[in-house]
């Protein structure tokens, strides 16, 4: 998916939303524990519910992962229904991954290749070699964590480096390696002024914040800091929409919380 | 698998070598391929070859994960077949994982409780919270990545933070959240000298050294900087051992790569 086809699709949808599917089998309804792949068909629900609303999905790898084979069964159909079904939908797998250059070539290759996702998130600590075999794909998004949502983003990515915080620094080297085109940052929304110092950094970058909802992050701070002229920003939400309810009635009452926040975003595009 | 029982394999066998297990398609014999699981038949291979002169055996996930659900099939069984046949063998997950808490606890389940790794590799940019779940698992090793062996460890690792280089830091900080008994780090070899640094900082864990034989580090070089009173090395080898051969001997000649290693490792224990 290109830059300019994911800004059309935000500004036709006025939703900039991208819902994270996070499927703990002790948490979904457990009614579909009766299905033969409850992961899979609460994902689907949620899918097709929340679709309207959103721009992007991010099922997070660890989450099926936890499951084994049957898990990643879970995973490669939840990303086959998407892609069949809402092919315009960014298809983000969070995988957090990163390693020596040939071996993120296999993990690229996986996750692209493979599984047809459209962006994977990739951790910067092990630098250039390990992140660029991601931006080598053609039509394809490398999402760098820069500052996770998470209390131990103060351990590292706070401490300063060259008279400026880390993620700073992970920022600015990281976006000469790529483009607005194929390039995309975590920014968490725990502290949406930081926003301010991430934009003087790279105006133009997509970011993908996490931390909005469950994690405490404001929806209008976020923008007020974040958005640029392209709208430039994919927000997160993945319990508060997903967990919304865990009765017969969860999947509508995932696109209610969905609605409920593409309708908040629609006052800012 | 403790502390205590790891020093005493390394003393009896003299031996502190970790084979690497990289299976890439490409490279493997290709006579296997005519086996209904090529990536398991060359890994079983090269295990039962080199497991007399080796602790450990290091899957790297990203060369299974690339062939999809076949390829975490031969990741399971791969595993399973160590596990069963060399139980004294340190199992590590080479996976790189690490992401906020709920998340990093569904991948530990998954390499820990599921796939029965001794040890799983992890990603310290996220701080504390990414890290401690892995940590929480009894008689299971978390390995921090620190100072990694390619080239990109310079983009990062190497920066200047509170007057030290950042994976000064990221040693100092974690080996507080862990102990000598569950926690080690990685610290590649491709500047052996550094390793007087780390060991002023962690004069007793254990370290995961890559970077020796087709990656340029010296055996001789980390000895020297890098051995405490409990040896406290598992030095790696993947593509030196596993690729040594392309032919129907290739079983054979990873052993002698391995012998090799080995019989050097020796002089130093």
């Amino acid at each position: 998916m290109t830059r300019a086809e994911l800004i059309n699709e935000i500004r036709t949808k006025k939703s900039f939303l991208c819902v994270g599917l996070d499927p703990d089998i002790d948490k979904i309804p457990q009614f579909l524990l009766e299905e033969d792949d409850p992961i899979f068909e609460f994902c689907r629900q949620i899918v097709d519910s929340t679709a309207e609303y959103c721009v992007a999905f991010k099922p997070n790898t660890a989450f099926y992962e936890a499951y084994g084979l049957s898990g990643m069964t879970s995973l490669e159909r939840t990303i086959k229904y998407i892609k069949t079904n809402y092919p315009n939908h960014l298809l983000i797998a969070d995988a957090k991954r990163g390693d020596i250059g040939n071996t993120s070539t296999m993990y690229a290759k996986a996750f692209f290749n493979r599984l047809h996702a459209d962006a994977i998130t990739v951790a910067p600590y092990m630098g250039k070699d390990s992140v660029k075999p991601f931006l080598d794909f053609e039509n394809k998004w490398t999402i760098v964590l820069a500052l996770t949502s998470n209390e131990g983003s103060q351990d590292f990515q706070m401490m300063q480096t060259n008279g400026k915080e880390l993620y700073k620094e992970v920022i600015k080297t990281t976006a000469s390696w790529g483009t607005e085109n194929n390039l995309m940052f975590v920014v968490g929304a725990t502290k949406a002024n930081m926003l301010d110092d991430v934009r003087a950094i790279i105006p133009n970058h997509f970011l993908l914040v996490p931390g909005v909802g469950a994690q405490g992050g404001s929806l209008a701070d976020v923008c007020k800091h974040g958005l640029n002229k392209d709208i430039g920003l994919l927000v997160n939400s993945s319990r508060g929409i997903i967990y919304a309810s865990n009765n017969k009635d969860f999947a509508d009452a995932a696109a209610k919380e969905a609605q409920k926040m593409a309708n908040e975003m629609a006052k800012f595009i």
